[in-house]
């Protein structure tokens, strides 16, 4: 951020009165521009004993698979974000369930939210963000190619869960930053 | 939002290609301005059978009770920005216990996190943004005075879950819009 987006003024970085942090300051309207984290919001969808992915047409993570998830809109709640997310990415109807996983990642600033789902029929596609969608066993899960850590906690509580009957709610938090290297890793 | 916060132009606001949400969209440097919900992070801290509220020294709802809770910041998880809340407006530490409810509000673009926890010491005082700390067992919690109905619904889970002994996660959405009226009202 270099300029105010209330009056177009060169915004000073500093910590304004009573505050704790450094902020956008504007000199001229005296505008403080809060910066603060983002909420990724997604949905884990069964049919029977599969659950369906997405295969991403898009940076980060382009050809790895993910459930549909993305930003959290401003007037929705995260239910609605993950049901809307889901038709978005997988043109795909869902009954959205319990809140599942919740994980923090805060090197990035981001808290990742996906909700259980049930699929409300097979009618399903990629979306403009995907290239393609499909429903998954366990024993097909593409587990060296999940695009995002996130995700892959959720599916292991999930396949976990479903194996004890005992479903419950998970928080987590990814303080670890991703493995280094020339092969696709996952990350966030 | 007028100005782009990159490059100080004039900012235009639609559909950028390939979205569905018109967004402050810069015409000079083509940056797309996204604006998403923020998270409010707070403690429900216990000591003994009582638990800890702050009344508030600002606007909105000053002078009302609340639990210390505040937007997160960039990279932090929630519950650190829970205890970091808890210091800010109580000066109070605590050890964080389980994620207890998440809420959302729509209406305001706010998605509302209170964890348990348990306050270490009794050497809490108010802090900038409050008049009063204080311990309340459930005979005198000021009902009519919770500043928040995020923190009206999770005082009710917490007194209804340690009677019944079930604790549990839970999750809200406030879809009503606060009452009208002249006196002051809970709202998000
Ligand atoms: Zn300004
Ligand atoms: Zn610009």
């Amino acid at each position: 951020m270099k300029f105010c987006s209330s009056c177009g003024s060169t915004v000073e970085f500093r910590v304004p009165p009573g505050d704790a942090l450094p902020r956008h300051v504007c000199p001229t309207c005296s505008t403080v521009h809060y910066q603060n984290p983002k909420i990724v919001v997604g949905a884990l969808a069964e049919w029977e004993d599969r659950i369906l992915l997405c295969r991403r047409a898009i940076e980060p993570r382009l050809g790895m698979w993910t459930l549909p998830a993305g930003f959290m809109e401003n007037e929705e709640s995260t239910a609605q974000g993950a049901a809307r997310e889901t038709l978005e990415e997988a043109c795909a109807r869902i009954e959205v369930g319990p809140m599942y996983t919740l994980i923090d990642v805060p090197a990035i600033s981001q808290v990742h939210i996906i909700y259980r789902a049930r699929l409300l029929d097979l009618d399903f596609r990629p979306g403009e963000e995907s290239l393609e969608v499909a429903l998954f066993a366990e024993a097909d899960i593409p587990w060296e190619q999940i695009a995002f850590r996130t995700i892959a906690m959720t599916l292991r509580h999930y396949f976990d869960d479903r194996r004890s009957g005992n479903w419950s709610f998970h928080t987590g938090c990814i303080t670890a930053p991703p493995p280094a290297g020339g092969k696709p890793v996952p990350a966030g």
